[in-house]
């Protein structure tokens, strides 16, 4: 005998597992194959409680920035990946497939999960509080870490250089202070070594 | 500049992303292919949260449980997956070579995160405190979904009947008793469609 409410969360638990299955543009260090959102997502949790320290924010609530690192791509299982330097056309509609796949999803479990998991969820993407900032600033240092260590994998295959790269790390300057120097010495490194063309 | 705290930091980060390579018995549901620990362990932080209700523990400390599910199986890069239903040499030899790789990989960590990264792990390991009940529990109870929504796949595998799967299922009991009906319920349903052998 199951009840109507645990059935409701198995079926999402059940119907996320297709997060294995969304590929992004870059590549995990050992294997060199391309990473999947659930893998992703761990390494970010991971990151997360590593790294806590340098959010310059002793009250961080951590629980809250685990929270939405673990559900922050569940919406690509519908509305798919929208690579870091893709096109215009593609990030203009990322919006909208993000909050129709929102409703979908969440809307699978039981209704009060269902609203706690989509306000951490629209917590997460606006970005006002310093959790949503430290979960965003980890969400950017971890693929340049991949990069770094794969020599700028996805950043040869989209043709991107260092001012794009520099900008695409913006969110560290508020969500995590303390990582700016290293990630600004990584960039440099990955220039010196060829990873990454210095121009534009 | 990058501090030699923070270098140490990375290098933790950068080094477990080996999970992703250490692959396990069972199936994603959807792609069929073979699950990966870091995957897997996403997929429980997910089903942690959405779950700790029926860890019947009102002051739960979700935080260390996604700690201890985030950690608990990093040891596995050097050890190893252990399946469940492998042989005795290979269960004696396990605990030795999770310690031997607790000492190797947490000990990349700066001093104070090593020792409290060793702790979290070392309590997960123990099952004393709710939290490493509850996380043991779930890290039996996602496996049982993938099993169910794959037709049985690493039960048949190692041809196991419905006494050595029941017998897995037991730190449900302790860890997180408003799953133990469910539990039932799906293997009775798994028998019932053929993925589960009733006899042994």
């Amino acid at each position: 005998m199951i009840s109507e409410r645990l059935e409701r969360q198995i079926r999402f638990i059940v119907e996320v597992d297709a997060l294995k299955d969304v590929f992004r543009q870059t590549q995990n260090i050992r294997s060199r194959r391309m990473e999947n959102d659930a893998e992703h997502s761990w390494h970010l949790c991971l990151a997360a409680i590593v790294l806590a320290e340098y959010a310059g924010q002793p009250q961080l609530d951590l629980l809250k920035v685990l929270r939405m690192v673990i559900l922050h791509d569940v919406v690509e299982i519908d509305a798919g990946d929208t690579p870091a330097y893709s096109d215009a056309a593609q990030i203009a509609t990322q919006h909208d497939r993000e909050q129709r796949a929102a409703d979908r999803l969440f809307g699978l479990l039981p209704e009060d999960q269902a609203r706690s998991f989509r306000a951490i969820w629209d917590e997460f993407e606006e970005k006002r509080t310093a959790e949503a900032r430290f979960a965003h600033a980890v969400d950017r240092f971890q693929p340049l870490l991949l990069n770094w260590k794969t020599e700028g994998h996805s950043w040869r295959k989209f043709d991107v250089g260092k001012d794009r790269v520099f900008k695409r790390m913006a969110p560290l300057s508020d969500g995590a202070p303390g990582l700016v120097e290293a990630m600004q010495a990584i960039i440099e490194e990955c220039i010196a070594k060829g990873y990454l063309r210095r121009a534009g």
